[in-house]
C-alpha cells in the first residue's frame, strides 16, 4: 500500500527523470571513541557539495526507536508503508535470485553454517565462505527432495541461499531455525500462526536432510533458515506513480524488492561503478532509477568503522557521474542506520537530500552528514514520505483538494 | 473529524482568549535569483519581535510533498484532518457567499471566462473583471432555469460566482468544466463516481445556457465550473473545543470554512486593518478569533514577489494592534506556501509561532521567516496539530491519560 491514500487523484506524468540513490546502512550515531560518525569522518567533498545545493533533512526509517529490516526500510523509501510491509523477506529474496514465486509458495533465506555436536551454532556464516567454494555444498542442497513438497534451492552470494517450498497447506507462519547469533542452539521450526504446522514440518525435514547431505564436509555441516514467507502483495510502483522504473542492485534481496514492486532490473556487481554503468546504459529507457548500493551496509555488518567510511568515500568518487546524466531530480538517501559498535540496524535518522532545479541551498548545511542535515529545510520525516517529496520536486504531483 | 481522537476527554473551558491569525500563502521557498523568500526580503520588525518572544516552528500543511488546496490547509489549522477533509470547496464557498445549503444540494465554483469559437479557453478569469462590471453578466446567469433542477447563482468577487443545484439524485461526483489553464479546451462534465450522471448533465446544461445568455457580451462569453460538492460533514468547532469562535475573512471560501465549522462570521473587506477592526469590535463576544488574511496568497497567485512582500509588510504594520488586545494566546500561522515561480500552492513548510504568557523566547530565532523558524522549539509538525498546541498554551487541555 502506497502511504499517501489519495495518490491516484494527484499523480501526473511528465518527462522529468529521477534518480534515487540509496546508500545502504548509510546513517549512524557517533563512534563512542572518535565522537564522529562514518559520514563525519569520511572525505566526501562531492556529497558535501551536493548537500549544499539541495534541500536536505533526515529520514526516520519507520517511526522513532524502530530499527527496521532491509525489506521495510527500502519499501518505505519507495513510498510503501513499512509497518504494513515489513515481512516477506524470504519470498522477496527468492524472487531476486530468479526463482519463480507462485501464489501459495513459501520461501526462506538460508545460511550454510557450522554447528557442534550439541546443536550449538559455532559459525552462522560458515566462515563467510566464497561463492565458488560454496558451490559443491549448494549442489548437495539442490538434490534434496521432500515427500509431498516440491523443493527448489538457489545459491546466493557466499554462504547464502534461498529455498522455495511448494505444496498444499503451506503458509508463512513458521518460525526460524536460525538463532541469529553464534553460540546459541539452532532451533526447530514450529507454527507461529494457525496453519503453519505443515510449513514447519517441511522446514525441519529440509534442515535434517541438509545436515545428512553435508556429513563429512569441512566447511559447513548444517543450514540455518529464516524469514519463511509467501509473496507479499505490493501495489505496482509504475502504475501507482505513473513511472517506468529501473531497479539496480547487486544484492538479491534488493533485486527482489525491485522485482516485487514491478521495476525492470539489470544485473550489476557489487562495485558502485557497476551501478553507474547500468544507469548510463539504460538512461533513455526509464524515467525513474532506483540505485541500491549495498557495500556500506555490508561493511557495517562486521562493524568496521573504517571499512564503512571507505565505502562511503567510493560513492563520493563517482557520485558526480550521476549529476552528469542531468537528472531532473537526484535523491540521495539511506535505508537504515548502522552505528559503530551496534550488532545491526538501528533506529537513528538517516541523511536525505533532494537536488533539483526547483530546490535551493539549505543555509547552514555545509556537510553531508547526520549533524549538518539536522538543520536542513526538510526537517526529520518518516521515510515513507520520501517518494511524495521526490515526485513533488519533479513536478509530478497536482494540488491535493480544491 | 478533529485530528486528536480523545479530545473530548481532555478539553477544558476557561476564560483564556485566543487569536489565530492565518496569513494566507505566507510560506515560500527562496526565489531562484534573489536566494530569499518574501518573508526573508520583507521589512517586518514587529513580526520578528513576536517570533523572538514566541515558541516557533514550521507547519507541514498536509504531509511532506503534498501541496494542498485552500479548504484542506485551513481546516488542518483548525484541527480537522486534511486528508479526510480535502474536498467540498464548491459547497463551502457557496455557504460563504450566503447560500443556504441543504442536505443533497450540490454547489460549484464558477468563473466568467472568455472562450474562442473552438471551445479553447482564452482567459479563465475574463480579464479579472471588477465586481461591479461583472454584475450585469451575473444577472444573466441568475435568470437561468433548468428542468427538474432548482438553480441558484450568487455573485462572488470579480469574475467569481457560486452556483447551487438542488434536485433529486444530485451528488458531488461530477467532473469540472474548468481546464485550470488558459489555452486548453473547456471540458464537458461527466460522472466521476457512481450516480454522478444527473449532476454532470445539470452542469453541462447550465454551461450551455450560460453561453447562450452571454452571446454578444464583450467581456465574457462562457462560464467555467469546478469543485462540484455537497456540504462536507464537519464536527462543530465550538462543541469540539469548548470555544465560542468568530471567523473573520473577506474571502467567500474562508467565510465558508468558518461557517461550515460553526463559527460566527463578521463581514470585512480585503484590507488587513478591516480584519483588526472586526476583532476589536467583537472582542468581548468570543474567546477564539480566526483571522484569515487572504492578500499575500492572492498576490502570490500572480507570482509577484514584491506584491507578496508588501502584503506581508502590511500585516507587520498592524500586527501589534492584536497584541494590544491582550489575547492570552496569539498564534500566527500560514495555510500554504506560494513560492515565487510556482503556479500555485506548494508543499513547503510554513512559519508558525505561538505567543502566550507561558511561552519563552526560542533561542536562535531572530526573524520571522522559513529559515529562522526551522530551529524553533516546535520543530516541523503537521498543521493538523496546531489547534492542540494552541489549546495547550491557553490552558484549555487537561492531562491525557492517568
Amino acid at each position: 500500500m502506497i502511504s499517501f491514500p489519495h495518490l491516484a487523484d494527484i499523480v501526473r506524468k511528465n518527462d522529468a527523470k529521477i534518480i534515487m540513490l540509496v546508500i545502504s546502512g548509510m546513517g549512524s550515531a557517533p563512534d563512542p571513541v572518535l565522537g564522529r560518525t562514518e559520514l563525519e569522518a569520511a572525505r566526501i567533498p562531492n556529497l558535501d557539495h551536493i548537500a549544499q545545493q539541495s534541500s536536505g533533512g533526515l529520514t526516520i526509517p519507520v517511526s522513532p526507536g524502530i530499527a527496521p529490516g532491509g525489506v521495510g526500510s527500502n519499501l518505505a523509501l519507495l513510498g510503501y508503508d513499512p509497518i504494513i510491509h515489513a515481512s516477506g523477506r524470504g519470498a522477496i529474496e527468492a524472487l531476486g535470485l530468479g526463482m519463480t514465486m507462485e501464489s501459495g509458495d513459501v520461501a526462506l533465506h538460508g545460511n550454510l553454517a557450522v554447528v557442534d555436536s550439541d546443536g550449538i551454532v559455532v559459525d552462522r556464516r560458515a566462515g563467510a565462505i566464497p561463492t565458488t567454494t560454496a558451490a559443491p555444498l549448494m549442489a548437495k542442497l539442490k538434490a534434496i527432495t521432500l515427500p509431498g513438497v516440491d523443493v527448489e534451492v538457489v545459491a546466493g552470494v557466499g554462504h547464502r541461499f534461498s529455498v522455495r517450498l511448494r505444496g498444499k497447506e503451506l503458509t508463512g507462519g513458521a518460525s526460524d531455525t536460525d538463532p541469529y547469533e553464534d553460540r546459541l542452539a539452532a532451533q526447530s521450526s514450529s507454527a507461529t500462526a494457525k496453519g503453519g504446522e505443515a510449513t514447519a514440518d517441511a522446514i525441519n525435514a529440509f534442515s535434517n536432510q541438509a545436515a545428512e547431505a553435508l556429513v563429512g564436509e569441512a566447511l559447513a555441516n548444517a543450514v540455518l533458515l529464516r524469514g519463511a514467507s509467501t509473496m507479499p502483495e505490493l501495489a505496482s510502483f509504475n502504475d501507482s506513480y505513473a513511472l517506468n522504473a529501473a531497479g539496480i542492485s547487486s544484492f538479491p534481496l534488493y533485486v527482489g524488492v525491485a522485482k516485487a514492486t514491478g521495476m525492470t532490473t539489470y544485473p550489476v556487481d557489487d562495485a558502485f561503478e557497476s551501478h553507474i554503468t547500468a544507469i548510463r546504459e539504460h538512461w533513455d529507457d526509464h524515467d525513474f532509477f532506483w540505485l541500491h548500493y549495498r557495500e556500506p551496509s555490508t561493511t557495517a555488518g562486521i562493524r568496521d568503522f573504517n571499512e564503512k567510511k571507505r565505502a562511503l568515500e567510493r560513492v563520493d568518487l563517482h557520485v558526480r557521474e550521476l549529476i552528469d546524466l542531468q537528472p531532473d531530480v537526484l535523491v540521495i538517501a539511506g535505508d537504515v542506520s548502522n552505528p559503530p559498535g551496534s550488532i545491526g540496524h538501528s533506529w537513528h535518522a538517516v541523511p536525505f537530500v533532494i537536488r533539483s532545479a526547483g530546490t535551493f541551498a539549505d543555509s547552514g548545511v555545509v556537510r553531508f552528514n547526520e549533524r549538518d542535515l539536522r538543520s536542513g529545510s526538510l526537517g526529520q520525516f518518516e521515510a515513507k514520505h520520501a517518494m511524495m517529496l521526490t515526485l513533488a520536486h519533479a513536478g509530478k504531483l497536482k494540488q491535493f483538494g480544491a
